[in-house]
């Protein structure tokens, strides 16, 4: 029998802050070092602070659009829901336009739209209850699959996970990290190892940082060790996150999560991807539909602000990839495990 | 027919120049911003440069430490060779120790030994004219290197290259980087890309730079963009060096390496290792036998010389990795091309 998870102990930080007027937003650009907030007081400054990676992480990019939904009703007048919706429209479009990978942003956004059609004249308290419900709903799936995912693993097994998908990432908890902290708490887990996460060095700043405040130990590697650490013996699981999960089961995720997939397989280690099922996108029917954001190719070329690259010289910047069904072994969302998914289990688990 | 390749054109760099009695190491710590050279007067200042990294590269180590050797000859007073390598053994084993992984470093080292034990009176000649003999034939080895292993590649192809193989790792013109300065000069090579290489950023700042002098344009990429640039189609073959290829064709090369050769067979893209002979290590006898080089775990911890990890976080820095031979497709040294290279291979072109 397992103790109880003590949440409290393991999942201290949040990186969206809603003090009843203000989205207060933990700046994830500063950090390990400046632990500051950004108070948004407008949808437009809830997208600027996503699409500038001040919030980052498929769900809490989708809790902050929520939040910005509720900010942009501010100077709405309307009747009732439907007529709110009318005026709130483009804002929530530049919501939406923010980023493009995270299927969770257009979720969370729909979500708002929708109960804005059913909503009469107290349509603004029903704007921020289903915003706190996404958050509220997002943290406590990341804790039924990090408990769901961590009794996958045996103890005393070692993982690498990537970028950061935590905490940080989420209504909190984290989903790919969630599962960690649940397998850490358990003693299934004994080593966890962070790859940095090249440009944003997500792993390096944000990952590695947050499972410190926790009191859980985690060993930094640059992205190119992980297949030389696999052969050493030392991890038994890769575990991701996801940006998008398509209807036949390929993943969206951060770039570098599809040589993991590769090198894990190579080496008969499982690879386990989490998200709440959200991330699901079952319109799209495999990863060849996504399109992967590029980003400006100048985050390659600068390190702490300081240029590392010739003048002149080209940079390819794509910042997600997209994993095939066929390299996973388990997707873990809020609803259950999918172990070696594909078309038909998605279609049974997340069909309409 | 293919016309005659413009050397001076394609290969304007070199790392070392001996001055007849300065070895003058460029700097590539400060590259590419400061060109700048380190006067080496002393063996010692040269496995200062060779342990430091302001020379790196495995042939070019080598080379390195042979002109060490003449300078460690300086003070020395014998009578023939065999009574100057007594007093020559200490700076020379200095000089081995600077580096751990590169098989060349120590093979240049015992060409230095066995001159000095067939040399007399005039082994101090002897000994300047051995290292002026490694420096030469390893250009001429990557000149010819280049020609066998662009001869492999189909017009219009686009390659991958990792890490800095080039005229900077050599005594000029480069092993990998050699193959592809003369694809691109023959119009086989279409499009080059190159990984940035962390955590020393050999790729960003070395060899798009060296490329770029030579008037070669190539697109840099976060090491983990690699899987996913297979997967669009655009790269045919990825050309690497190597710092030991042991007996079996197991090749040690730098952290990364191996990675990308898990992903190049996943996709059925070609995976080609380029060396001097001298890096063909016949008394190793496979990759299990090679000891991995780790470096200062503080090396994933600052960008640009600003912290980015937060204090008390532990990270693991191995800077070399083993490709086993069954994921080489060919393995070129001057003597040659060894497609899908094994034991009998090597052992038939390399053994004693």
């Amino acid at each position: 029998m397992q103790t109880p998870l003590d949440y409290a102990r393991y999942d201290r930080i949040r990186p969206l802050r809603w003090t009843g007027d203000v989205l207060e937003v933990l700046d994830q650009r500063g950090l390990p070092f400046a632990v500051e907030h950004v108070a948004c007081r407008g949808s437009d400054e809830v997208a600027e602070a996503i699409h500038d990676l001040a919030v980052r992480g498929a769900p809490a990019i989708g809790i902050a659009a929520a939040w910005g939904t509720v900010l942009a009703a501010r100077g709405v007048s309307a009747a009732d829901g439907g007529q709110a919706l009318a005026h709130l429209r483009p804002a929530m479009e530049r919501l939406n336009a923010a980023r493009p990978t995270a299927v969770n942003l257009a979720w969370a956004l729909e979500r708002m739209r929708r109960r804005l059609r059913v909503s009469g004249a107290d349509w603004r308290d029903a704007l921020q209850d289903e915003a706190a419900r996404i958050e509220a709903e997002d943290l406590a799936a990341n804790r039924r699959m990090g408990e769901l995912g961590a009794a996958m693993i045996a103890p005393g097994s070692g993982v690498l996970t990537h970028c950061n998908t935590g905490s940080l990432a989420t209504g909190g908890f984290g989903t790919a990290l969630g599962v960690i902290r649940a397998g850490v708490a358990q003693a299934r887990i004994a080593r966890v190892f962070a790859g940095e996460t090249r440009p944003w060095l997500q792993g390096a700043r944000l990952t590695v940082w947050e499972l410190q405040q926790d009191g859980i130990a985690a060993t930094l590697i640059a992205d190119a060790v992980a297949a030389h650490l696999m052969k050493t013996g030392q991890v038994q699981w890769v575990i991701v996150g996801a940006d998008r999960i398509c209807a036949n089961g390929d993943t969206a995720n951060k770039i570098g999560t599809y040589a993991l997939a590769i090198a894990a397989r190579y080496h008969g280690i499982r690879f386990m991807v989490v998200a709440p099922s959200s991330t699901v996108d079952m319109a799209t029917a495999d990863g060849d539909a996504v399109r992967i954001e590029e980003r400006d190719p100048g985050e390659l070329m600068k390190l702490g602000g300081v240029r590392t690259v010739a003048d002149g010289i080209q940079a390819w910047n794509p910042v997600f990839d997209v994993t095939p069904a066929e390299l996973i072994d388990a997707l873990v969302t809020e609803r259950g495990v999918i172990e070696r998914p594909d078309r038909a289990a998605l279609e049974y688990a997340f069909g309409s």
